[in-house]
């Protein structure tokens, strides 16, 4: 350890590590793509580094983690709000999806890197048409990415038919295994707009190439009642019949849940994504998070898509999960900062299998590291940096972002992506989309 | 109208006048302490200007309003939460209050102010102890703010007996009277915290002076118990029978209202301020504020203090708001963004007796203007000005900000304060805190 690629230095080290350490005075260092050593700063103090970076004593954190967002929908940003679900889909968002090419996917998958990069995101997770040029533009970007082309029964703007849709995710997760930072998911999009075949073919081709699998889960009331009507289940104890609940199962929103839905989802180890805001905003009602945690079931934390949100923004998303839940149940103890934390770091690496790579700063992880600036005016004084975290922190105040080892942002700038021209582009995209 | 003292050109502007005016390549003219004129960039073409502000194509609206805080609980920013409400207080807020004084009052103020300043609030409503310091620290931020000492009927750190809280706030009145910036208000805490003569004499107190009179009124279901089980009446009823439901009386919170509470708040014409990010962090509970704005019932957004929130982000609380009632609801057309931007701005103004000469952009009226720039990842595309301003800006996207005609927000620059110095002045309160 005597030539060290980074170093960084006098910070507040939140670990996230199994013994929750909080190292005060903190330093880490990088090595390749990989955390070499975490210490204090003493430790390291004849070293060699060829980039050292200070901290200035502010917050080192593991890179958080958005397990649930539809990046490209940055296109789509407030171009309609305040609507009832079905008004909002079929007049405004699919009309405009209609017109999506991989170009404008590309091009809105880049901005969405970046808010995500400033708001201290180094992984996220996609569901979205084109998602090709969705990993091209992770891989741009330097970002971790968990990456699935949506699968339904009908015609897709994208691969036509169905079959297609598994030839198409196949030929993805043949071009980039192995890749250091993207991985293939097989995505088929809700136990409502896929047939049970479909269902059960998705599932057999994500266990197959050992791949995520991805899926909209009791998102509304509606879809519960609907599911019950048709089919005498609700979704998760349709999917339950039908052997798709698995531990590499990540469920997206899981708000409409009935006890027993919880029971199964924690026998077979199967994954949430929580995603409050757009939850709230579309109305769906509140996820049962706290319920889902007692129960031992893993929940990591997304934002959605931004048409939905109307950001990528997860510390915005951490503090709206803490305040909601205090509020639902009328309890403020339920949603702690600190377990807040863990779920949009640890919690959302496992929601994604990659707890043994990323989620917390431990030697022999790869170097997902965030730093956040805590000399602002709305950061003073501190008592607790977990608090602060949730509860005070702005996308803003993160400085600093390292993904596998790479330095995408230092001092609020952004390394990998040329923003000025990425804006235009998504500009000109809205200009199109505006035509409709 | 040939020499102005400020010009701002080249932005969207969002009068939030009556018409409801949105005026693309607006600008705006300042002279003295006032709006001179509103209109398109064209219109100004051959005039003499000391100071060119260039919007560079962002927003520019009303200075956000916030109509309920206690300022100086900046100094106990995350001291304490995710705590039963008992605990929270007999523990933690309490013991660290019984240790204020003046001057940390007036810190803890200056530092709110910048916080405040920052996120676009040109305007607020203070509640808390030495509010001679608030005061004085407002005057010193050059920010706009009704202030008022709490009364309540036991012994209080600043001044003693109930008595002397009577003629400290006289005092304060006639200190600040005709005041370009500064309000007097007369502030009782609570029908819980106050006796019913108290109640009385603070309604008369103000209606002698013209001065303001703020509340707290039914934040939680357990209060509006007890008032049942003690008074047989609703709090809201209970100040009904004293006679304290007046036009210029604020009543903040109303999470706990009966249908019978909000027509009596619309019988007198009562305010109501809303602080949806305490509610939910508290978990108190949700306040009809749809229902009280349907009934015609004036409700503005507060922040309250940064213990309970832990910021104060007005544009925070302003996504929050829009959110919260659409799940609270089941329901996402209730609290449409251009609703939720007047609950900032002119329906603020209005809680606070100030919509003469705040709240919305109009010649005449003092010139309270924020700048926001649009330049930003987060903020591409822009489909609709209303729903960018709730659901996607953030803080620090707020460039500029003018009240009563003087700039005291550059490009993010604080122009009235020693940032630094204050930021270090407020850790070194912290630390006597943390001794307890």
């Amino acid at each position: 350890m005597e030539n060290l690629d980074i170093l960084i230095t006098n910070g507040t080290i939140l670990t996230m590590d199994p013994d929750g350490r909080v190292i005060e005075n903190g330093s880490i260092a990088v090595q390749g793509d990989q955390i070499a050593a975490v210490g204090t700063s003493k430790d390291f103090q004849d070293v060699h580094v060829s980039r050292l970076i200070d901290a200035r004593g502010g917050l080192i954190m593991p890179g958080l983690i958005n397990t649930h967002t539809h990046a490209a929908m940055t296109c789509f940003r407030g171009l309609a709000d305040d609507l009832p679900l079905m008004t909002w889909l079929n007049d405004h968002i699919f009309p405009a999806e209609s017109k999506l090419d991989a170009h404008m996917v590309y091009s809105g998958t880049l901005l969405a890197c970046a808010e995500m990069i400033r708001s201290g995101i180094t992984c996220f997770c996609d569901m979205y048409l084109f998602e090709g040029a969705v990993a091209d533009a992770a891989k741009t970007a330097a970002m971790r990415a968990v990456v699935g082309e949506v699968l339904y029964d009908f015609p897709s703007p994208n691969y036509g038919p169905i079959e297609a849709g598994f030839a198409y995710t196949e030929a993805l997760i043949e071009t980039w295994r192995g890749d250091p930072l993207i991985t293939i998911a097989v995505e088929p999009h809700s136990p409502y707009l896929c047939s049970a075949e479909l269902l059960k073919q998705a599932a057999a081709v994500s266990q197959k190439h050992g791949a995520p699998l991805v899926i909209h889960v009791s998102e509304t009331q509606s879809e519960v009642q609907k599911s019950m009507a048709e089919k005498g289940r609700t979704p998760v104890g349709y999917l339950s019949d039908l052997g798709v609940l698995l531990p590499n199962l990540l469920a997206c929103h899981c708000v409409a849940l009935r006890d027993d839905d919880i029971f199964l989802l924690k026998k077979f180890d199967v994954k949430v994504a929580h995603n409050p805001e757009s939850n709230m905003k579309l109305a769906s009602g509140v996820a049962p998070v706290p319920d889902m945690i007692k129960e031992g079931v893993c929940v990591g934390l997304g934002t959605d898509g931004c048409a939905s949100n109307n950001n990528l923004d997860i510390l915005s998303e951490m503090d709206t999960a803490a305040k909601l839940h205090k509020v639902n149940l009328l309890d403020p103890t339920v949603m702690g900062a600190e377990s807040v934390v863990h779920m949009a770091t640890i919690q959302g690496a496992r929601a994604l299998g990659l707890e043994g790579i990323t989620g917390s700063l431990e030697t022999g992880k790869k170097a997902d590291i965030i730093v956040i600036d805590m000399d602002k005016p709305h950061l003073v004084p501190m008592y607790s940096p977990y608090s602060h975290i949730v509860y005070a922190v702005k996308a803003d105040d993160v400085a600093t972002s390292i993904i596998n080892g790479r330095v995408v942002m230092e001092d609020c700038r952004l390394l990998t992506l040329d923003i000025e021209a990425v804006m235009s582009d998504v500009n000109r995209i809205s200009e199109k989309i505006r035509e409709r």
